[in-house]
């Protein structure tokens, strides 16, 4: 194993190593040398004010400016006559598609992220976490998921206390889950809008919550024929709408759709294994099958984990196919087709159980059988597995890297070698879909199942420490990215809230309790439960519009803020007026001069 | 009568009457002595390249700096030492609220109003009106207001023609029925999406799509006790928010809700008459009591109409005295309130006719009386009556001038004395609102009574004619406001088609066609019912989520101005940069010359 640790900074004095390029085994020099210069050439266009910036900024700096290396007249990389350039494509984008680059990484700040995980998750207390110092380090995005998570964890405190008392005292009167669900309807409401605010002042803190929008570049798998974009006027690959929107509806919805029927096929598949132990139990009477009641349920939660991530990997290829050629829609397409299938996978059965079996006791058995198996399930393999296989391979590392004796820095050596073979954190998109499909079984069905809540709470407690270490040990550090807001997830669970609405005005209406206060008429009663239903809707969406989604002292300041660049505008005009006044006078000076 | 025309621009050769300010009688020489140096002196202040713009514009501007003509030194208004003053306080507010202005308006250009006027209404054709023509002599937030009500009169033509043959053919079946409901929801969704778009398209021509907006300025009535604002810093009225609170949880809402009370109290005595109609003709069942039956229809159409103006009096009363800082704030204010009542106030007795008498013909009488009476009075309070008492005083004040032989431009002279007695334009606000209430009553009920689109169709084609007229004739010339869109009405005519998917569904349930399908299980009827309702409303969502808000072209040429104001933003700061090196680099050879 050759090694080479090419500093390009060992000139200076003070060198911290920030963002690693791992080249393939066999690159040639002559390749080397000229990626090299064009670094070189970028970097001293730039600024050198570095020391206002924390590290992660440092780092997405970095990645920026290797991003928009672009080729200028070279019509290949030297050295590799076969990979093609031209004008303006991006040169990673080439060095990493023709295997010359493997992989892009900011390094670990090892003393910082120390002294990070010492106040995060080490200490096994319960205290907020310190948003600030994990924002600091990851970036806002990775900051504002786990300011949303502990966030929403709190919220769902009240709702597990109040749902606790049912559980205990096996209440059954339908009065007291109409008050239940009632306030469980107003609850999430209220907390999805005031969340908003609360975002609002911390990406107001952290200076991202009036976040100017960059012009968007084509993401980098986008691919097409060259031509001239009307847009830019520059060179770029091109692809006609009409074939990507082909793709969509040809291909992506039909793929979709049987999915979504596959998934459906699984849960009748399901229902007969039910069927199955219900039958084994009933005959036998043992002790030993009524613990086999709940191994359908167990094997299904596990066929559904399987299946939402065996999903995923065909969503992502098939979107990346479509050829989107914005990052944005590529995210938006494949959010959506995610989001679609993971709720029909993961709540058809409950779906089916409630308003078709109408079956109240295997619902409830179901949705704690899901809701637990996936919870267990979702930690091990997220964080501890990965984390175990992790810690293994480290001590394999340290002793070769002991045994090799280099003369080179060994810590340094060490911890690049360690890090580079560490997964790559691929986003916060499957935290949030867990937190969202944990919303659903929390509020679909929340008058069944008071009780979800609080298992809810107890897995965001653990799943708090267990992400925290996912992404100080198990993952490469990621690359920061800023953000203004949790985006397209807050629409995500609105819109899961306006769905358990509907759900539980459904089962409070089909309750037996609420049936026997109608004996005479079924019709009455499904007239109440839907004029509630609409009622408590509106009342949702009137609170929406109602709490103003920014806290007043942001608003005030934003304000301010606006006033002031607006005062700075006119006074530069104003400045500019008055220069060229001066610069009339002295010209008129010159001239009369001679 | 004393007659003065001081036209501060005498001194020039060409001279175009743009803005008319009426003095009270006894002002003294002193104070327009005063007055004159003020706004000749901002005059000199600003540039003068006033042949690329339109009167409308140029009015815009002089508006805009009248009111910004702000106390600096004076402590009174020269002339009235009771009339305070302190820095930074609106001289115009303060000359208008004691009473030294009249008014402030700006003139009609006769040549290009008569020229206007022949492309737009003159001649009885049905054609496009010429939108931007409109916009260029009235501003664009009136040329909006007509280019909505022309796309929302053809829009409803596809709606009148398929209404019409269930009214000729007499067709009853429910089916039909069905397919027009959902035609008529479907249509309804689309058409406001569309709209959106068209008016991108056509907001982006006029170039205020994107527009900046201003920081906003208290509004002129705002009052308070004197202090320092800790946005801007500058000394204006402040006023605690929890005292507007009080002022609007107190009074307002009480009010208001009483308000709506007696408009359900007035409606009871429509029902009264209604009976007692009734009774008389089936005692008597002459044919002269047969018309006795649209009487009391009538008298409540009229009286409803009465009770929409006095309110929306006590409304704007409520709203001013509610002393709200933003002008926008004021108007979500009122908006707020006047919708609400008029909802109910027109509304609420077909509503209790439906779902509470159930009877579908009084229904189909009382809908089509309201909407006729509700449309021919609008236009004759409108428009006609005023248009009549206009052109009754324009003779006599023709005659007037003739007899005073005056010595100065007897045309512009007789102009201003014209036009200063005009009523003022109070904005599109009712004119919108009155729109509204129409697509209420065709969306609302529009299963039982198909009729309506037509009537509003044809109602529409007059309108336009009725409200320019209106703006041309009877108003005098308003002040042009620049605008994006249609803003807050988007919203309610939304919010109305989403209130009439529930009411169809809700009336197609109820028929009696629909009722013998279900002979046995009324239960069943309601979930189905309920079941499409649900489905027609997540349809609607999809949609307006789906199409997107801005035709492709227009998306493409805002992201080419995005593009290019970040290419300028960027070449600026090098040229910046270079200068600073040019400068250093003088700096250094200064030094080493000496």
């Amino acid at each position: 194993m050759k090694v080479t640790l090419s500093a390009l900074d060992t000139h200076e004095s003070s060198f911290t190593p920030l963002v690693v390029i791992e080249l393939a085994q066999d690159v040639k020099e002559e390749t080397k040398e000229w990626l090299k210069s064009r670094i070189i050439t970028k970097k001293k266009d730039g600024d050198d004010n570095d020391d206002f910036l924390t590290m992660a900024e440092q780092q997405f700096i970095i990645k920026h400016e290797l991003e928009n290396l672009r080729a200028r007249d070279e019509k290949m990389i030297p050295g590799y006559p076969q990979a093609k350039l031209y004008p303006g494509k991006s040169l990673l984008r080439r060095l990493l598609t023709s295997g010359i680059v493997i992989q892009v990484f900011p390094l670990h700040d090892n003393e910082a992220l120390k002294k990070l995980e010492d106040t995060w998750y080490t200490r096994f207390t319960i205290k907020y976490q310190p948003i600030d110092s994990i924002r600091g380090y990851f970036g806002e995005t990775i900051a504002l998921y786990f300011g949303f998570l502990e966030y929403f964890t709190f919220a769902l405190i009240p709702m597990a206390v109040i749902g606790l008392p049912y559980y205990l005292f096996v209440w059954e009167d339908y009065d007291k889950y109409v008050i239940f669900a009632s306030f469980n309807l107003i609850w999430s409401t209220v907390i999805l809008e005031v969340w908003k605010r609360g975002c609002a002042s911390m990406t107001y803190r952290w200076g991202t919550l009036v976040m100017k929008r960059q012009f968007e570049e084509p993401r980098p798998g986008y691919h097409g024929v060259l031509g001239i974009n009307s847009v830019t006027g520059r060179e770029e690959p091109l692809y006609p709408s009409y074939k990507r929107q082909l793709r969509i509806y040809l291909v992506s919805l039909p793929f979709v759709c049987l999915c979504l029927y596959f998934s459906l096929f699984v849960m009748m598949i399901y229902f007969d294994m039910e069927n199955w132990a219900l039958g084994l139990h009933e005959n036998s009477g043992s002790e030993w099958t009524s613990i086999l009641l709940y191994v359908p349920s167990i094997i299904y939660a596990i066929v559904i984990e399987i299946m939402n991530r065996l999903y995923r990997y065909a969503a992502e290829f098939l979107t990346s196919w479509e050829n989107h050629r914005l990052e944005s829609a590529y995210q938006n397409h494949l959010i959506l087709k995610v989001l679609v299938f993971n709720f029909l996978n993961c709540f058809a059965s409950l779906f089916y159980i409630a308003f078709v079996l109408r079956d109240m006791k295997l619902l409830r058995q179901s949705l704690a059988t899901l809701l637990i198996t996936s919870q267990i399930l979702n930690q091990i393999v997220e964080s501890l597995l990965p984390y175990w296989l992790q810690k293994k391979h480290h001590v394999q590392v340290k002793k070769k890297v002991q045994a090799l004796k280099a003369d080179i820095d060994a810590t340094l050596y060490e911890q690049v070698v360690l890090e580079k073979e560490m997964g790559t954190y691929l986003g916060t998109f499957d935290d949030y879909l867990e937190l969202f499909l944990q919303f659903g079984y929390v509020s679909l069905f929340s008058c069944v199942y008071p009780l979800a809540a609080a298992f809810a709470v107890l897995n965001n407690l653990t799943e708090v420490n267990s992400d925290a270490l996912k992404m100080c040990r198990v993952f490469k550090r990621p690359f920061s990215e800023p953000s203004a807001n949790i985006g397209v997830w807050q629409l995500a669970f609105e819109t899961m809230s306006v769905i358990s609405v509907v759900t539980n005005c459904a089962l409070i209406g089909m309750s037996p309790q609420v049936n026997a206060l109608f004996p005479d008429s079924k019709a009455d009663l499904i007239l109440i439960v839907v004029a509630v239903e609409h009622a408590l809707l509106a009342l949702k969406f009137i609170l929406a519009f109602a709490i103003p989604d920014k806290p007043r002292h942001i608003q005030m300041k934003l304000a301010r803020l606006e006033f002031e660049s607006l005062e700075a505008l006119k006074q530069q005009q104003m400045k500019l007026v008055a220069e060229n006044l001066k610069e009339e006078w002295r010209e008129g000076g010159k001239e009369k001069t001679p």
